[in-house]
C-alpha cells in the first residue's frame, strides 16, 4: 500500500507535468507567429485540451485501451467505468503504480497533444471552424486506435514494436496530420515571394523561449511518467537521459546552424532542444546517458537540415513541427533499434541467440534485429496517420473550406474570427 | 512511517502548487486590464503573498483551526508552536498526512488567495493604501475566523455543511467582498458611457490565457491536497473531477457565449475553465466523474449569464472575479447538496435511513436531505463576508477615501502610485 | 523499498523545480533590462543551461564529488558510471535518499545556476563569445572544485563549515564573479552621466514578477531538496522557513525603500523576496521560523543598502545581483552562526560544553563559535572565486574583448550578434 501511494503521486505529478506542457505549447505557437493571430492560436489550444479531455472520457480511453480485441481497432465502452471492489470502493489491484483514475487522466492528457501538435503547424491561415472538426476526429478517434496498436496491446505491440512514451506514439502522429495539413493548406502569403523564401519571425521570443522551458519542464513528466510507476532506477534513468537529450539537442542545432548560417539564432537552438527531447521519447528508459547524447546530439543535427528541407519543398510549417515532432520523431523511434536493445552477450563477450546459446554475429543475437519492428512501426503510423488526416482535411477542404480568406489572412484572424486583439494597449506594426 | 512520508511529501508538493497559483492570479488580473495599471496589479498581488503569509503566521493559523472553541471564534495562541516528542524532534502523531509545519504552509498559501480575488475586482481605481489595509484585516482575520466555522470545526461543521476544498470557504468569502469593493468603489471612468457598457480590453491576453492554464495547475493542488493525505482513490479521483469539470465549464460557456454573441470568444472561455473549477471545488472528492461535467457544464452556463447580469447591474469587475468566485462558488455548494450525497440504497435501489431501515422515498433517506445545510453555509458566509467587508471598506471609504483621484485614474496608477512602467520600451496607445 | 522511492519521487521532483528556476532566471533578467537585449539575455541562459549540463555530466560531477580526495581538488573520473550490483542492476544501496541517477541530475541543476547569475550582472555589454568561454570554465570547472570544499567532503567540511542549501557554494559563487565581471566590464553606456545615476528601467515588468515567482517556486525544491531526502520533519521545516523568510524579505525591503525613496517600488520588493531567498539558504533547515523572519527581515533591509552602495560604487549591476546573490548569501552564511548553532545547554539553562559539563558562557558551550568556521567558508569562498574569475575574466578582456563595440551597445546586441528581434511585432521606444 506505501509503495502503491508513492507510485500513485509519481504518476499524478507526471500528469500534472503533462498538462502544463499545453501552456508550453502554446506560448511556443504564439510567440513563433505574429501577433495578429495570437488570439485564434489560444483558442486553438485552449479548445484542444478542454474538447480533447471531454472526447477521451467519452470514447478515447475505451478504444486505446479495449482490453482484449483484435489487435487493431476495438472499443471497450463509453465513459468511465472504474473497477470496484466487492464493497464498491475502487480496486486497486487495477494496477500496481496507479489508480484507475490516474490511469485516465494520464493518458487523457496525452491525448491532446497530437493536435496541439498540428496547431502550430497550420497556424496563421486555417479557418478555426473546421479545424475544431478536424481536432475532434483525430483527438477523438484516430490518436487512441493508432495508440491501441501498441499501448493497447494491439498487432504492433506484438511484433516487438517499442516505443517508450511516444516519440512516435503521440509525436509523429501528430507530425504525420501536420505535415499533411500543410500540403493541403499551402503556404502562408508572402512566405514565398517570386519563389525565395520571406521569413516571417515570431512576434514574442521571450515567451516562445518559456514556451521551450516550459515543454522541457512537462517532459519530466511525459517520459518519467511513462514508466508507469516510480521505480526508482527507471524513473531517475528516464530524467537523466530526457535531459541530456534534450542539452545535446539544443547544443548540436545551435552549433550546426552556427556553421551554417554564421549566426547565433535562438530559435534554432529552442527548435533543437525539443528535437532532441522528441528524439529521445521513444527510449528515454532504455538508453545509457552516452547513448542519450548521441541521439539528440543527432536530433539537433538532424532539425537543422529538416528545417532547410522542408523551406526547399515551399512546406509552410511555421514553429518547425514537422520537422521537431515528425523527423525526429521518426529518427528517435529507429534510434531505439539501433542504440536501444543491445544484443545479448554472455561475460565473454560473446553473442547470445534467445536460447542462451553462443552465436556467431550480433545479427543472430537476441534483439539484435529490433530495428525491424521499429520501421513497421513507423511506417504503421505513417499509414494510418496519412491516410486518415487526408481523408478529413481533404473532405473539409472540398466541403466547408479550411483556408480564410486573404483579406483575412492579411489583417489577421483575431479580429475576424474572435473580434478580439491580444494586446490592445501597444502600437503594433502591419506585416 | 513509509505512507506518512509519501503523504507529507505529497502535501508539499500540492502547497507549492496553490502558491503558484498567485502568478496564475496575478498574471489573469493583469492581462484583463489595462497596461498602465499592470505594476499597480503586481504590487498589490506581491503583497497579498508576502504579508498573507506572514498574517498567517502570526495569527491566522490559530484563528482557523483554534482546537476546542465556541464554534464561531477562538484563537490558540500567537506564532507557531510545533508539537514536540519528548526527545524534542517535532511529533509526527499530529497528523497521519502531514506535519505539523507542512499544515501551516499549505493553509497558508489558501489564506491569501481571498485578498486575490478582491484584487482583482477593484483593479485600476482603488487606493493601493486602503487596499492594503483591507487585505491585512480580510486575510489576517476575517478569512481565518470564516474559515474555523468548518475546517476548524465549528459551528457549521457541526450542522453538516461540507465544502471540500473552498467554492465557499475560499472562493465566495473573496467574491463577497468583491462584490461589497465593487459596489463602494464605483465603476471605472469610461466603463459606463451614457448608461451603455463600454468595453474595456485586458491589454495582454497571452499573459491572460498563461495565467488560467496556471491556476487550472494549481487547482491539482488545491483540490488534491484537500485530500489531506495521498490516499490514492480519494486524491486521483479528485484531479479527474477537477479536470473535467473545467473542461466542461470551458466548454459550454464557449457555446454558451458563441450563441448569444456569435464571436468565439477566448475570455469568455477561459471564464468558464475557472468557473468549472470553482464550481466542482466543493465536492471534488464526492462526485462521479459524470457529475463532474454536469457541474463543470452549469459553472460554464451560469457565468455567461452571471457577467451579464453584473453589467446589467452597473456593477465593474474587470475580471469577473464575482461571476467566477462568488456565483459559481455558491452555486458549488449548493451542487454538492444536489449531486453530492446520493440518498443511502440497498441493492434493490429502496432508501435507507440512517437506520438501515428502508424509507418510501429518497427525502427521508440519509443524506437526502443535505442541500439544506449547504444552503446554511451559503448564507452565514454571505452574512459574515458581507458584513465584515462592508465594515472595513466603507470605514476606509469615508476616512481615507479608497478611490484614487480622475486624474490619476486617466493616467494610470502605475505612474503615480509607484512611479514605475510596465512596458518602457514599447509604444503604447492611451485609453 | 517503498521509503527509498518515496524520498526518491521527492527528489526528483525538486530536481523538476530547480530546473524550472532557469525560466525564473531567464524572465527577471530580461524583464529587467532593455528589449534590445533580450534575444541576446536568453541566448546565454540557454546555452548556460544546456552546456552545464553536459559539463557536469562530462567533468562537474566527478570534480565536485571526488571521493576520497585531498580535500581541495579531486577527480573520481569522466562521464557518470553508475554503481551496479552484482546482477548487473543499478546498486540502490548508493544512498538512502535518491538514486545514483538522481543524484547527478539534482546536483547538475544546481551547477548551472552560477553561471545565470553572473549573465544578469554582464547583461546588455558582453560579447556573447568570451561569455559562453567564461561559462565553460566557469561552471565546468571552477563551480564544482569549490564545491568539493564543503558538499563533497573536503576541508571546509572538515572545518565544521555549514551551507545547507548553497547560500554560499552556489550564490556567493555566482556572486563574486558577478562582482568581478561588472568591475573588469565597466558600466552601460548612459548609467552614469556626468557621474550623475540614471535609471535603465526594465523592458518588461510583468516577466520579471513572474521571474521572482517562478524562482521562489523553484526554491522548494532547491532548499526542500536539499534534505537530500524526504525526510517529512527536516522537509516541510525547511519550506516554512524558506517561505516565510522570502516573505518578510519582501515585505521588509519594500517597507525600508518606502520610507527612504518615498515610493512603492515593486522591483525593490521583488529584490526583497530573492534575498530573502538566498539568505535562507544556508541554514534554512536548522532555522526556526521566527529565525527564518528575522534573517529575511533582515536580508531585505541589507538589499535596499546594498543597491544604493553598488551605485555609489559606480557599479553597473542591471538586475541587482550582486546585491541580491553576493550580500545576502554572505550574510545568510554568516546568519548560520548567529541564528543557526545554539549554544548547548541543559534543562536548567545553564551551557554545556561538548563533554556535557556546565560552563560559564555561551562562548565556552558547544556550538558557541560556529560563527568562526561560517566565516572561513565565507572567505575561502571569496578568495577561490575572485581569483579563479579574475584570472578568466582579465585574461577574456586582454585577448578577444569582453565588451561588445559602443554601437552595438547602442543599437542592442540582438541586432548584431543574433540577428533577431524579440519582438518585431511591436513599435519600440529607442534608449
Amino acid at each position: 500500500m506505501e509503495l502503491f501511494t508513492a507510485n500513485n503521486i509519481w504518476m499524478m505529478i507526471c500528469t500534472a507535468l503533462v498538462f502544463f506542457m499545453h501552456l508550453g505549447f502554446a506560448f511556443l505557437e504564439i510567440g513563433l507567429t505574429r501577433q495578429k493571430n495570437t488570439i485564434n492560436i489560444l483558442f486553438k489550444n485552449i479548445f484542444i485540451i478542454t474538447v480533447g479531455l471531454l472526447l477521451y472520457y467519452l470514447v478515447g480511453f475505451n478504444l486505446m485501451y479495449p482490453g482484449d480485441f483484435n489487435g487493431f481497432i476495438g472499443l471497450s465502452g463509453f465513459g468511465l467505468e472504474a473497477p470496484l471492489t466487492e464493497t464498491g470502493t475502487l480496486d486497486l489491484s487495477y494496477n500496481e503504480g496507479y489508480t484507475y483514475w490516474t490511469d485516465f487522466l494520464f493518458q487523457g492528457m496525452f491525448a491532446a497533444t497530437a493536435a496541439t501538435i498540428v496547431s502550430g503547424a497550420v497556424a496563421e491561415r486555417i479557418k478555426i471552424g473546421p479545424f475544431m472538426i478536424f481536432t475532434v476526429l483525430y483527438v477523438g478517434l484516430v490518436y487512441p486506435i493508432a495508440g491501441s496498436w501498441k499501448w493497447g496491446e494491439g498487432f504492433l505491440d506484438q511484433l516487438g514494436f517499442y516505443d517508450f512514451a511516444g516519440s512516435t506514439l503521440v509525436h509523429s502522429v501528430g507530425g504525420w496530420a501536420a505535415l499533411v495539413a500543410v500540403c493541403l493548406l499551402g503556404a502562408r502569403i508572402g512566405k514565398f515571394k517570386d519563389g525565395e523564401l520571406q521569413a516571417i519571425p515570431g512576434h514574442n521570443i521571450p515567451i516562445a523561449t518559456a514556451g521551450v522551458l516550459i515543454l522541457w519542464l512537462g517532459w519530466f513528466g511525459f517520459n518519467g511518467g511513462s514508466v508507469l510507476s516510480a521505480d526508482p532506477e527507471l524513473t531517475s534513468l528516464t530524467l537523466v537521459t530526457t535531459c541530456l537529450s534534450a542539452a545535446a539537442g539544443g547544443v548540436f542545432s545551435a552549433i550546426t546552424s552556427t556553421l551554417m548560417f554564421k549566426n547565433l539564432d535562438l530559435t534554432m537552438f529552442l527548435n533543437g532542444i525539443l528535437g532532441g527531447l522528441v528524439g529521445i521519447t521513444a527510449g528515454a528508459d532504455v538508453m545509457s546517458p552516452t547513448d542519450a547524447i548521441v541521439i539528440g546530439a543527432i536530433s539537433g543535427i538532424i532539425i537543422v537540415f529538416a528545417v532547410s528541407f522542408i523551406d526547399k519543398l515551399k512546406l509552410d510549417d511555421p514553429v518547425g513541427a514537422i520537422a521537431v515532432h515528425l523527423v525526429c520523431g521518426i529518427w528517435g523511434t529507429l534510434a531505439v533499434g539501433i542504440f536501444g536493445f543491445k544484443p545479448l552477450t554472455n561475460e565473454a563477450g560473446e553473442f547470445l541467440n534467445a536460447d542462451g546459446n553462443v552465436v556467431a554475429s550480433a545479427l543472430e543475437a537476441t534483439n539484435a534485429l529490433s530495428f525491424l519492428p521499429q520501421l513497421y512501426g513507423v511506417l504503421a503510423y505513417a499509414a494510418i496517420c496519412l491516410v486518415s488526416s487526408f481523408l478529413i482535411i481533404f473532405t473539409l477542404k472540398k466541403t466547408v473550406g479550411i483556408r480564410v480568406s486573404e483579406l483575412e489572412e492579411l489583417e489577421g484572424l483575431d479580429a475576424y474570427e474572435h473580434g478580439m486583439d491580444a494586446y490592445p494597449d501597444f502600437r503594433l506594426n502591419e506585416h
